[in-house]
């Protein structure tokens, strides 16, 4: 059954839209931003005669991978078809059968895959397996498109710890703010669509406080868990309650740390003891829960999470920083600096330092290179 | 003569293409810039039928305008035929005569224009003299882009100052760096191409200790006049020599504030004696010498240029910032942030913030709201 008739600039010269089958893979893998964790986003398409005749995403871990709804989705077209996948099908049995057998048994001809799997169960043993299939396999198509969609997924297999981006809003003349830029936690603006991406926030008391818990307001978001972080810098906190049924948060503290005992009878916010509030410990809490990716967002009174910076920045534990600039001149009172947090005094680069409009903003992002 | 061929979509259909000639106006202009202070840059393209029949820019103050190169290259074609400029054509003997009575003498059709001359002089009355002589006039077509070629003339005829523009770098968390970013001194780095647009830089005298006297690297640039604040907080200078034939520099410096009497020895740099060496004395010099846009670079010895960088933030006299974020997170030493700087305290908007990449670096600008 022909689903989408998009047409091939050229079907007959065999690879020369190899970039836009992968690049569409990626669009319908977005397509389960935020849901997939912790497994990474995958988007494959089935094309024969230079049309696509099957498309599919994994929605969930647990659910089906993008290849099995492809095929579905394809029927009796897949014979001799070519499947286009983002990250390469996987050949072991998880919750769900491998890929690999299934574009075996489906008689595809080739297939075309964005980037090998880093997952070390999977690391090339699906391209050797459609191989010794007799399938002819590419791979290594829109990579660096393919690593970008899944940087979570990937950062968490490489090295086993939650990838972690810092957030924070600066002035034109380089204060760090308090405020987010018109429209950001908006339907579409920056912070909506960031907080959606996550599998967890971590905020300060004082944070929750001035601000409510955090929640993506995108459609169907899965919302971030709020993780809550209450310091021997903290002033007593009265947790607010969660503004949305699909938000939850969670309250650390240390009992050596504080003597602050959080007042957590809301509705799905927990208390969890720590040895220290660390952000050693906190990544540590997130990866038991199975969260592969942190967002630090640095509002909130300035102190209260100057350890878990400093931590961050010390032992190479932040990833990404998405920085807003707000077109704001700040006038100076010598307490909101960034200087001041970074006590720890460590000089870093950025790579791949990027910029967009969102609303009257500038957002900057870059990862950080240690 | 017919030497351009571009088509309009539609040539029959009037008035449906004023913007696209009216933006090919604006690239006209651009190729003079930085060359036709205090005189505004101009660009004017013939179009008959459908068809561009002559071109013109004005390339220099004293030469002739852009209507008229544009009317010269249309010849005999120029009859009944829709000439568009992007400022509004002068109607006074100035060093040239009007333009107004050359597309009057040229028997032009129709006038269309980009937007109104803001100088007192001509302030609509050549759009009146045009109509008196029943020639069809236009005009506010592609505004905000013609606005923004001729900022820094629009405010010089509006307020009677030259246009200043700041400009530092900042690394990624907000702190201001002593240094540009890869390529941006290179010919087509921004701060080459920045150097080219500007009548006049500021520097302080650590400035030129560190570095040398800066200068574009774009083809053919002239080259702006390099200014060399010696203040109460200078150390003794000797003054580098002018990189180029074209470059020029004057030592500024106040007789009372400081006993450094600067080197000046070298070839093309002058001294210069104030009574005080603040923005507004320094801008009263530019004015007096003709040039109406002023870069002020915060690079040097950061306590040197305090006292310019608060006049200028508490009297009004910045009006556009450019801020260089290099891919950097730079190591706190508490000394070399803009908190340091800006002691006077004033929260400021600013208006229509843009970024664009340069290289590795994102350039921010934005226009100060007063």
């Amino acid at each position: 059954m022909v689903k989408c008739q998009i047409l091939a600039k050229d079907g007959s010269n065999e690879g020369k839209d190899d970039g836009f089958y992968i690049r569409r893979c990626v669009e319908l893998a977005r397509k389960a931003i935020g849901c997939t964790s912790p497994n990474p986003m995958v988007g494959c398409v089935i094309v024969k005669d230079g049309k696509i005749v099957g498309e599919g995403f994994h929605p969930k871990a647990g659910q089906p991978h993008a290849e099995v709804f492809a095929l579905r989705d394809a029927g009796d077209l897949a014979e001799n078809a070519t499947a286009y996948v983002s990250l390469e099908p996987c050949n072991h049995y998880g919750r769900t059968p491998p890929c690999t057998e299934a574009l075996i048994k489906a008689k595809i001809r080739k297939v075309v895959i964005g980037m090998v799997d880093p997952n070390p169960i999977v690391a090339s043993s699906g391209l050797d397996r459609l191989r010794d299939a007799g399938i002819d396999v590419t791979f290594g198509i829109e990579e660096e498109l393919c690593k970008r969609l899944n940087e979570a997924y990937i950062h968490q297999m490489l090295t086993g710890k939650p990838f972690v981006t810092l957030r924070y809003s600066l002035s034109v003349n380089g204060h760090l703010l308090n405020q987010l830029g018109e429209g950001a936690t908006e339907c579409g603006g920056y912070y909506s669509k960031l907080l959606q991406e996550y599998d967890a926030i971590i905020v300060s008391s004082s944070f929750v406080d001035m601000f409510s818990i955090p929640t993506s307001q995108e459609p169907g978001a899965k919302q971030p868990l709020c993780v809550i972080t209450v310091t021997a810098r903290s002033s007593p906190i009265q947790i607010p309650s969660l503004a949305e049924d699909t938000a939850s948060g969670i309250v650390v503290f240390a009992e050596k740390e504080t003597t602050i005992r959080p007042e957590t009878a809301q509705k799905g916010v927990e208390t969890v003891v720590l040895d220290q509030v660390s952000l050693i410990e906190i990544l540590e809490y997130c990866k038991l829960q199975g969260l592969c990716s942190v967002l630090l967002d640095l509002r909130g009174s300035l102190g209260e999470l100057e350890g878990l910076f400093n931590d961050g920045i010390e032992h190479n534990m932040l990833q990404k920083v998405v920085v807003e600039v707000l077109p704001l001149w700040k006038e100076s009172n010598g307490k909101s600096s960034l200087e001041g947090l970074n006590s720890v005094g460590r000089r870093l680069k950025l790579n791949n330092l990027q910029s967009r409009i969102s609303n009257k903003s500038v957002v900057l992002e870059g990862y950080l290179e240690y």
